[in-house]
């Protein structure tokens, strides 16, 4: 049975999944780094930016990585939001954008990008960006049809996983709490009133100052 | 040296301390009791509410009631908004009223209740109810005038502690995080972007579900 799942959701504390002032050079507005900051330090961090060239292993190997390192795994594609996959709105006038991850994005898969605005789809390396104008459901039969019997990983923004939740198609739903205020931004919560009446869910707190969420969809 | 302190404030994830639709038999509107499911299994809570008669020492004795129990630890007096001492609003019609607590309320100190409607002392068994109009700073100072050298207790509501950490006097403020999303109500965060930076941050996730958070004002 595939499962949809939302991997390292990080959250301020006062539900913000990122700030406010978008652009290309700050893809988190005013939050910066800080909502990631428990992301950085962890091995699976360091090996999937390819950064450990140097030093095998680089990386903690604590309660933070093996969250994080459970991103990837049984995971046959992924379905973004097109803000994840660049700063542009409208339609595309650059078709020379190819994502912000150079020449071999870290998803190695086919991923579905929901957008307005359809255009051809985009090879990368070993992953192949299908771009889309669908609604939740189907956008999810599409990925589940390209992940080959795997899971299927959303992966934001966080107004797309809030509207995937909102349909109830979430069956996992991992969310990173950090202890910081960010004020403005764009709310993870927002119109999910009693969201946890569907769910398990498991809390952890972290040495390095953030909780982990883990919400199970209860079965049907 | 006094400090101002806030305990127990019982917070939804996605951020709100208290429901939509507050009325005399629904002091917390639709959230209930749910933000406060935590607190009524423990020692600390079985004890206060004088439900222990047949059971000495009856209650839980984990991490959510070693944080209960610090509440009453050290504390000369108390500082309330109206809404917390009961349900009126606008000019008092009704001096009969002595707070929701009966004849032996569980302060046991001088508590500043702040009203745009002052009215006369009322003392309630060992109790003493002082209606103020006073900015947080004000009544901060007569609060500390009343606690005979212990420390002040910040009770709330949300809407009060917000407006004292907006004027930087909380010293200690411990928020309990409960896993569901009210989804309305009265927020906390509000208006209080980079609060974080203020403070030392403790997390401490609770097996009950619920997650304590501690910020420790630091060194002026």
């Amino acid at each position: 049975m595939t499962m949809l799942r939302v991997h390292n959701l990080a959250v301020s504390l006062d539900g913000f999944a990122t700030g406010e002032g978008l652009t290309f050079d700050a893809p988190f507005g005013h939050a910066g780094g800080r909502l990631m900051q428990w992301f950085f330090p962890t091995r699976a961090f360091v090996a999937m930016s390819g950064h450990d060239g140097e030093s095998v292993g680089a990386g903690t190997r604590g309660v933070d990585d093996s969250f994080a390192a459970a991103t990837s795994v049984g995971i046959g594609a992924e379905i973004m939001g097109r803000g994840k996959f660049g700063p542009q709105t409208g339609p595309w006038t650059d078709d020379g954008w190819r994502g912000w991850w150079g020449e071999e994005p870290p998803f190695h898969s086919p991923v579905v990008v929901l957008t307005h605005h359809p255009r051809e789809d985009l090879a990368v390396g070993e992953t192949t960006f299908l771009f889309r104008d669908l609604s939740p459901r189907d956008a999810l039969d599409l990925a589940i049809e390209q992940a080959g019997g795997l899971d299927v990983r959303l992966g934001g923004g966080p107004t797309v996983v809030r509207e995937f939740l909102a349909a109830d198609l979430v069956d996992h739903l991992h969310v990173v709490v950090t202890p910081i205020l960010l004020g403005r931004g764009v709310r993870v919560w927002d119109g999910l009133e009693g969201l946890e009446e569907r769910f398990d869910v498991e809390t952890t707190a972290s040495p390095s100052g953030v909780v982990h969420y883990v919400f199970t969809r209860k079965p049907r």
